[in-house]
This record gives C-alpha cells, sequence and structure tokens, in this order.
C-alpha cells in the first residue's frame, strides 16, 4: 500500500471510527451472536489475490459487527470502563505508523524518554511519591496489563527476598504469596507462572462488610509460615478489587511488610487514577510510606485505550535483577555507558510499542482538569445510582460505593438462597439481551449481586437513569404475581 | 474528544503518517541525539488544561522526530525487520477505535472468532500441519511477542513434564530447559520467570560452521541430565536464530524429544513466515512430525506492525492447564457452555487487544501471492547482496544465508583478533552515524561480524546497493595507509 493509498484508505477509515462512534447508541450493548455464527460467516480460506480495502471495512460492517460488544456504548456497565478516548486512539495510530520498537533506548530514544516523560507526569497528577519518580531510585514503565504489572512486580520481589538467587535457582525455597479472596486472580496466575504454583499463594481473610484484607490475619498467617520454613516474598494489596471496588488498608498492612522486609505490591488497577482529583488522593493511603510497588491502568478509567497500565517502583534494582539478560546483539554503546534507560529489562517481552504516545496525547488533550473532570463524572453518576437504589424497596446496595461502582441485589420475595441467586441472574441475561444496557455480576458472601460500573467516555446521566428505569422495570414484571 | 472532532484530528494524523511514509528517506535512520536529549525538551510538568491537538502533532515534529529510529526507512537493516504496512496500520486502527476486550469469547465474540480464522489461515498458507488448526486438538493464538510465546510454550511443557504438579506446586522438580548458544536471550527470561533459574538452562553444542544445534550433543546431555535427576521440560529449537538466522534441526531433535516425551517448542521468529513461499517451506521441516508448539512473528517480515507473533500448539490441553483460572466475576453462560474460546487462557494477561484486525487486513489487502512476492523480494536482494560481498576481496560472507539476513566481515589487512574487532565496530559506528542506513552486529566464533536484514516494505535494490557502496566506501577510506 503506497503512502497515497494508506492516505485514501486511512480516511475512509478514520471517517468509519468517527461514524461509529457518532452512532454507537445504535447497536446493541452487548453481542447477541451464538458461538461459531462470526466464524461460519467468514471464508474457511485466505485469499490468493489482494482485495480492495473497501471490501475489508464492508465485510466489518457486514460480518463482524454483529459479533462485537461495544465497550464504548454509554450503556457498558459490565465489568470496568475501558475507555479509548479520541486522543487515545490517534496516540496509537501514530505509534502504528512510526512502527518503532523501543526495546532499547537505541532502537528509538524518544519512545524510551517519552515514556519515562509521561510516566513522571502520571505519578505527579496522581500524588505518587517522588521516589517513584525517574531520577530517584524508582522508575514507571508502561506494561500491557495489571496481569503483567503484577506478575512483573512479584518477580522483583522474589529477587530481594531471596537475595538475588531467584534469576539463577529459582523457586528452590518456600516462597509464599499473600492475597485475599477479593485479589485479582491474575496474582494466582503469577504464582503459577514463576512457579510458585497456586499452594503457595496464601488467602488472608477479609472484613466481611468492607471485604477489606485483614491485616490482623496477614500478622497471624506470616507467623504461622514463617514458623514452618515459608520465605513470604510479596504482599499484594488492592485498591479496587475487580469484584466491588473495596480497598484494602494499604498502611496498615504495609507496616507488617515493612516490619518483616516484605514486598508490598499495590494493584490499584482500576481505582488508582481517580487520586488524579484531590478529594479521591485517600484512595492511595499509605502508598507513599509503604508500597514497593505500585500499578493502576489508564486504560480503564482515564481514557487511554488499551493496553496501557503503568507500573512504578520505588527501587528498580531488583527489577532490572530479575530480569535484565544482555545477549550479545542487543550490546550498544548507550547501553554499556549506563546513561539510559532500556525498558525491556522492566518487563517480560523483548520487543515493545510506542505506547508513552497515547498516554501523552490523551494528557495533553484533556490536561489535568479535564481528567479530574472525567473521573468527576463517573464518580458522581455513580453516586446519583447508588441513591437510587438505595431509596427503592425492592433492592439493596452494597455499601460503600465510593468511586465508580455500584453493587446491589434486587429483593425476590418469597425467594432465598440461589432461587434468589437464579432470579437475579436471570434479570441480568434479559437486561444484558435487550441491548440497552450490559451489566456482569459478582457474588459477595456466596450471592449474586449485579456490578454497574460507570465511566465510560459517552456515558451521560440520561443512560443511567433509563438503565435504572429498565432495571426496575424487568424487576417488577419478573416479581409479578403469576410469572 | 467528540466524533467530529475526531474526525478532523484524525484526518490531520493519517495525512501526517502519509507524509512520513512518502518522505521517510530524509531522515537519518538512526537517531542521532544523545541521552537525555529529548526528555529535556519536554516540558517536566503535564499541561492543567488541554491543548489542540495541533500542539501534538508540532511537537511530534519538533520533539520527538530527532529521536525516533526509523524502523519503516528502508535503509533500516539492524536486528530482523519489523514491518508496518498499510493495511497493517489501519487494522491496528479499527482496533484501537473498536475498543473492545477480548479477554473472553463474550466479551466480543467477533475478536476470539476472528483471531481463530486468522491463525487458522495463516497456518495454512505456511504449511504448518493439520493438528495446529483450531478444529483438532491443536490451535493457534496471537501473543505480544516471540518472548511471550515461548513463555507460555514452557508453561504448557512444564505442565506436561509434571502431569499438572506445575500449576499447583510450581518448580519443585529439578525441570531443566534445553537451548544453544544461539536461542534467543528469551528463553532464558522464560526459564528465570517460570521459577527454573538459569542454572536449569542447558545449552546445547552448536555445528560451528551452520550454528545449529547439534542434536548429538543434545542427546548426550539428557542422558547425563537425567541420570542426575533431572526432569527435561522442554527443547527449544530455532528456524532462524537472531544471530545469524541458523536453522536447528528440527527433525532431528524432534526424533530425540519424541523418544523420551519432552516437549519441543520451535521459535521461528524470523524465518518461519518465510514458509509462505514453497520454494522456503523446507525451513519447517521436521515441525509437522514432531513441534509440540510453534511460533512466528507476522510483525516481523510478514508486513504486520508490532504486536503480533503466532503461537500455535499440537494440543492446546496443557496450555489451558498451565493458565485457566476461572474468578467469579469472568463465569458466563458462554464459557460455561464448553462451546467457545476464551483467549485469556492462552496467555499470560487477561486483557487482550483486537489484534486479529491488523493480520486479517494485511491477508486480504495482500493476498497470499502478494505476501510471497514480498518475502521473495527480501531474499533476492540479500542474495544479490551475499553474491556482492564474496566477490570482494575486502570481505568475507558468512554461509550459509537462504533467507533475508546476510552476516559478513571486513577484512583488515594487518589487524586480527580484538584490534580488528574494534576497527569493525568502528567501521559499523561510522555508517550509522552516516544516516543512510542502519545496521547492528552480532559475534560467531568470537568475532564480531556485521549483520544486514533485508525485508523492509519500502527497502528495494537501490537502498541494497547504496548500503553496500557506502561500505565499500568507508571500509576503503579506514583500511587506506596512514589513516
Amino acid at each position: 500500500m503506497s503512502p497515497e493509498e494508506f492516505r485514501r484508505h486511512g480516511k475512509q477509515v478514520i471517517d468509519w471510527i468517527a461514524d461509529y462512534l457518532a452512532g454507537i447508541e445504535s447497536y446493541p450493548v452487548m453481542s447477541q451472536v451464538k458461538p461459531g455464527e462470526i466464524r461460519r460467516a467468514l471464508p474457511p480460506e485466505p485469499p490468493e489475490h489482494g482485495e480492495p480495502f473497501e471490501d475489508v471495512l464492508a465485510d466489518l460492517d457486514r460480518v463482524l459487527l454483529p459479533g462485537i460488544t461495544h465497550w464504548q456504548h454509554p450503556g457498558f456497565f459490565a465489568y470496568y470502563p475501558s475507555n479509548a478516548s479520541g486522543p487515545a486512539i490517534l496516540g496509537d495510530l501514530l505509534s502504528s505508523g512510526l512502527g518503532v520498537q523501543g526495546m532499547l533506548w537505541v532502537t528509538s530514544p524518544a519512545c524510551t524518554e517519552l515514556e519515562t516523560v509521561v510516566v513522571d507526569w502520571l505519578a505527579g497528577l496522581l500524588g505518587l511519591p517522588d521516589h517513584f519518580r525517574t531520577d530517584a531510585r524508582g522508575g514507571g514503565v508502561i506494561q500491557d496489563s495489571a496481569s503483567s504489572a503484577c506478575l512483573v512486580a512479584l518477580l522483583a520481589a522474589l529477587h530481594r527476598a531471596g537475595g538475588g538467587r531467584f534469576a539463577t535457582h529459582g523457586a528452590d525455597r518456600p516462597y509464599t504469596l499473600y492475597v485475599s479472596s477479593q485479589t485479582h486472580s491474575s496474582l494466582e496466575k503469577a504464582a503459577r507462572i514463576t512457579g510458585l504454583g497456586s499452594a503457595r499463594v496464601r488467602v488472608v481473610d477479609v472484613d466481611p462488610r468492607t471485604l477489606a484484607m485483614d491485616p490482623g490475619h496477614l500478622r497471624a498467617l506470616l507467623d504461622q509460615d514463617v514458623a514452618a520454613g515459608a520465605v513470604p516474598a510479596m504482599v499484594c494489596a488492592t485498591v479496587g478489587t475487580t469484584s466491588t471496588a473495596a480497598i484494602d488498608p494499604v498502611a496498615a498492612l504495609g507496616e507488617i511488610c515493612r516490619e518483616r522486609g516484605i514486598w508490598l505490591h499495590v494493584d490499584a488497577a482500576y481505582a488508582g487514577v481517580a487520586a488524579i482529583c484531590p478529594e479521591f488522593r485517600w484512595v492511595n493511603d499509605g502508598v507513599a510510606d509503604h508500597a514497593d510497588s505500585y500499578s493502576t491502568n489508564p486504560h480503564k478509567w482515564l481514557l487511554t485505550n488499551f493496553d496501557c497500565t503503568v507500573l512504578w517502583t520505588a527501587d528498580r534494582a531488583p527489577l532490572l535483577g530479575a530480569l535484565s539478560i544482555l545477549p550479545e546483539f542487543l550490546i550498544n554503546a548507550a547501553t554499556s555507558s549506563g546513561s539510559v534507560i532500556d525498558y525491556r529489562d522492566w518487563q517480560v517481552s523483548l520487543g515493545r510499542r510506542f505506547r508513552a504516545l497515547k498516554l501523552w496525547s490523551v494528557i495533553r488533550w484533556y490536561g489535568a482538569e479535564g481528567l479530574r473532570a472525567h473521573i468527576r463524572k463517573g464518580v458522581g453518576l455513580a453516586q446519583d445510582l447508588a441513591s437510587w437504589i438505595a431509596a427503592d424497596p425492592g433492592f439493596e446496595v452494597h455499601e460503600p460505593h465510593p468511586l465508580g461502582l455500584v453493587c446491589f441485589r434486587p429483593r425476590w420475595p418469597g425467594l432465598t438462597g440461589a432461587a434468589a441467586d437464579q432470579a437475579t441472574t436471570r434479570l441480568m441475561e434479559l437486561l444484558n439481551a435487550g441491548g440497552e444496557l450490559y451489566m456482569t455480576h459478582t457474588r459477595i458472601d456466596g450471592r449474586v449481586v449485579l456490578r454497574m460500573a460507570i465511566g465510560g467516555v459517552a456515558t451521560e446521566r440520561r443512560h443511567v437513569e433509563q438503565a435504572w428505569e429498565r432495571i426496575r422495570r424487568e424487576h417488577a414484571a419478573l416479581s409479578a404475581p403469576g410469572h
């Protein structure tokens, strides 16, 4: 494709996306296709001869769109938001167009140095401590996902816990990892990947009301494990759990970690970015004094399209110790001088995209005030929704809900336990099949609970109002006698 | 940014990229900036108020471009090519614009099903065995990089070697991994990440001429290790090593693996895609009969921008066994039915982009014949270059060089050993500082050798001719008496 063909087709694609975003409310939020339907509509063999780009776009409309669940739809309330704003998409497009590899500083110095600048910017915007900055002993890096950030943090923790032994001798000591029942599953996955095995993941109790990790139980488990010969490597505290946005007591957990020299990672994938607003900065209480590493996802709630997780560490040495390997083909004068960062040593993969461009583009387009306004909009709408639910005798809302996620349960007169859960699931499936909104569920204390996560770019008050009206209406219909 | 603002700025970005690609030869291939130069030119604090998108583009030109090493420049011969063709960029743009998460089938069925279709297409195009297809026991998946593909393959191998024990009990047995001195460093990194530790990476000898792994030595090492109590988990054979594009004898290595029930992974990151041409299909000899897993990078030589590695496995069960975890918040009817693929279970991270769009777009735009023509162009130019070098008494060329990479060494009359290596390095640095071309080095038998990898989208005969002329001229100048 020549540059001129690219210019022509590129503008077609831009128009396609602009039209898509402008008309996104015309689609059902959640795809309604059956398994195999999309695949069967595609040819089983690739074309021998090249095809016009218009055919690709036509098949996107005809074949693929029915199989898309529209994460950018204003009625998307499932999981957590995964924002793709205009400047993010364009920053990502520039990254694709430049097509540079950022594995080493020398393979594109701007790719590395812009990343250093924007992760330092973001640390400042979130009020994270100065020792997370690159000019101190720490530093930030963009990872593809929170899963990878937690994996990399665990590797650094194991490196430190083993006195550097992990890189050479691996998991030859009984290293243990501490999570709660509410911690993201990627931590258990990281324990499996790093050769600890799921049996070395120790599950700390949570407060039954807030679902936050119980420091007293952490202390008891550590005592017990150490007495049995374990080598505690890392505690993972969560700021905004995946299930209910619960916030672990980082300061109290951090005290325990500090006493015993255990690495504290703070997984703030969802909620960390809320700290861009001074009134929500409390979510990170304890981080400055206690976190060895910290990660949050601009690709969830901060207008930057996937993939963009930022991981900071208070001391980059264990991270580099865990992950640096320098084969001959990567040796170069800049690396040898010790005066540059090679971010390949901060991640699992060697290769890396120029992801800083999209975060840079987002921060510049919105400015700090625009980013704050976006977070405040989501929190405000969620608080309104929670108040409507709390005021309705047909529902009960889970407390607390300080940010953009509201968990709630319909009441089903006459139904208890599994029967009530089935009714709740049925309500959710009916609502999702309706196409106006998409929500997912979790369980609290064993009971099925509905989740509405508010924070989409396009989500306005009317969308939340409509969703709530629809939920009430369907619930009333399902609750009607004789239904 | 509203859809209409996106439309306007999007077209600016498309024009910027089209102009960039049309004028790419006006830039020095390798960035000439000094460490810190880009960073110092950027503001230390983020903007409080949003800025016009035009300012972002202006700073891209003014501040960032001098710090870009232009991987799409026709004079880029360093490392391996990292192609970003027009249709790939546009496929990626569509992915960013749709902004869907493909972690589960249900979170966007088309994202999963298109991926299944294109990896099956590519298996067919490369002549890979039918048991790699999704409808058989195997299946393919797009990973971000070959590093991740090898890591995931190792996890599957460990799962099988431990009879499923690895996921629960981790690296509690003396598992070993077999590579050669030429194997990519990501394998050692994978051994570190999986808790084996680098001490459990066993290095098999290579044939001193071809640099291919020696099956006899593999057998001897395995005998010795097993006698010492080791549990061999995986052998990694390489099709096209990073250093010299050496090709390990997959069939002979595979026989040994089969006898002993050891997982054979074939890392064909660079060279695997050459098999799209029937005349180069021999690179994969032995794969059909012996490989438990196989990976190659469309993001290197097959016109698809980073990140796009495809990993296939002959049996997906150990992969899923190693990586599946199903927390409550991901439970959904489609997954429970067992009738869909959830690709999150095939990779490290939970989240995933819609990367299939770019590979689909590339295959449709070029068609099989266009992809073959691209590979043939690179090989043809490399063979011409190798013949020119071989005919010049001032140089010696490393044999064999069947694909797009040519390794060669200038002769330095009167200099031997380290002195000759220094002269070679100096020649390379002078050439790279000239801006017309960019190449990197490796070592063969301890001696510094220059590498020219040909396969860029924009690279034509004249670029290779100019590069060779420049190399000869600088070499002659450095070799002149009294220099």
